[in-house]
């Protein structure tokens, strides 16, 4: 019987996976992957069998059904089966239901935490998650459908810096929502597309401007909120690429 | 004019390093490391001097003064400075503070993300931040005085995973407080300590029983609050050591 590794690829950048992560995927047999896998980290599964687990709008279920299928039946099969998922596996990502489904079938699993996309892209691009006098505190959340739905936002209203994986196609909503709640709509925000990568790119705004529907991003890319966006223009990160938007704009 | 180097170390295991770091580490000339780094870590730095930048309690703003100083003056001298903390550097460390005085020093700074402990730790004990139906979303808030007393735990209370860093020695103050702001006192809590190492063990209690003082912890030990606790027995992890509390208590 073989093993699942729940690996975390990192937020994009092939240098950030964990010599643990490069280790496992040099060995694997059966890498299924994210849609959002950088082909970089792809790479370094040189002897494994790739399977594309990308998850498409509207049948995720059906697909999770599939992956869980497919990863116990692997297990089955191989030695070193991979489960590649963006970021870290255990945030928003159904790394610890498939976990747990493997586990109900007697199947051991390893977990390879990952640099959290959640984190690193914002600090990456000059917007540290907390800074002394600025934010104490973050908070990340999902924003995709099925999530908002049920969302009480008055935590997240008040929380110093709230990250938003996964959202923007919903931006508008969730900044409507957001403000609804008590948080300013003064307050600045961004969107940092492509994270870590060469194809860097950061959206900087308010937040009312994101519920006014007037601002113009590219998925995928980690939705920042609060007073720590002001930062860039104090660390003045160095731009990952020329294409990159300069800090001063 | 060297550089410095931001470089997480992760939360303990040195096989959760990045390949960055690692290679990072073996061209070093300069570490100034904080206390808690694993010296496995240290190891990798194979041709660097290595400067203990502990901070001891109650001295910590003359000791950030002197690291500051260090990290101006080696950039001068060498060309590869490293500044090593524990998880990621941008999370609840200073770094992006440490990042801002080098940016006002003319300094090149790179970030170089780590895998957080506020994820990782907790993950690999069996505690996923979130899981689809328990938790939506998690917040991390440092645990320490200063932080402390100017914090509104309101929206502490309601956010579905609460991960608190360097938060073992001021428990019962944490957990009194955000049972009067509205938490559940049966909510159930784990301690991980010297996560992701083979010395980690987990105390797993409820937020009332610490708000009791009845809970008995070693510090570095990261706190989570939520039900997403409950899962570490539906998920069953392997046991990193000997030593480790079995899930079943």
């Amino acid at each position: 019987m073989g093993k699942v590794h729940l690996l975390g690829a990192g937020p994009g950048d092939p240098d950030l996976l964990t010599l643990k992560a490069a280790r496992i995927l040099a060995l694997a047999d059966v890498v299924i992957y994210d849609r959002l896998v950088n082909t970089e980290v792809l790479a370094f599964a040189t002897r494994a069998v790739l399977i594309d687990g990308g998850k498409r709008q509207g049948e995720q279920e059906r697909i999770q059904d599939w992956i869980n299928h497919l990863l116990v039946r692997y297990a089955g099969e191989v030695k070193t089966v991979v489960r590649l998922k963006c970021g870290d596996p255990m945030i928003f990502a159904r790394g610890a239901e498939e976990w747990e489904h493997l586990s109900r079938h007697g199947i051991e699993v390893e977990i390879v935490p990952g640099v959290s996309s959640a984190i690193a892209v914002p600090s990456l691009a000059g917007i540290p998650p907390t800074f002394r006098g600025v934010a104490a505190s973050f908070a990340a959340i999902a924003g995709h459908r099925q999530n908002l739905l049920t969302v009480d936002w008055s935590p997240y209203a008040r929380i110093d810096t709230l990250i938003i994986l996964m959202g923007v196609e919903n931006r508008e909503y969730i900044a409507e929502s957001l403000i609804r709640a008590g948080r300013d709509a003064c307050q600045p925000v961004a969107f940092v597309e492509n994270g870590s990568t060469p194809r860097e790119c950061v959206v900087e705004s308010t937040l009312g401007a994101v519920a006014a529907g007037s601002v113009e991003v590219n998925s995928p890319a980690v939705f920042v909120i609060g007073e720590v966006v002001r930062l860039r223009r104090r660390l003045n990160p160095a731009p990952r690429s020329e294409k990159e938007t300069p800090v001063a704009r």
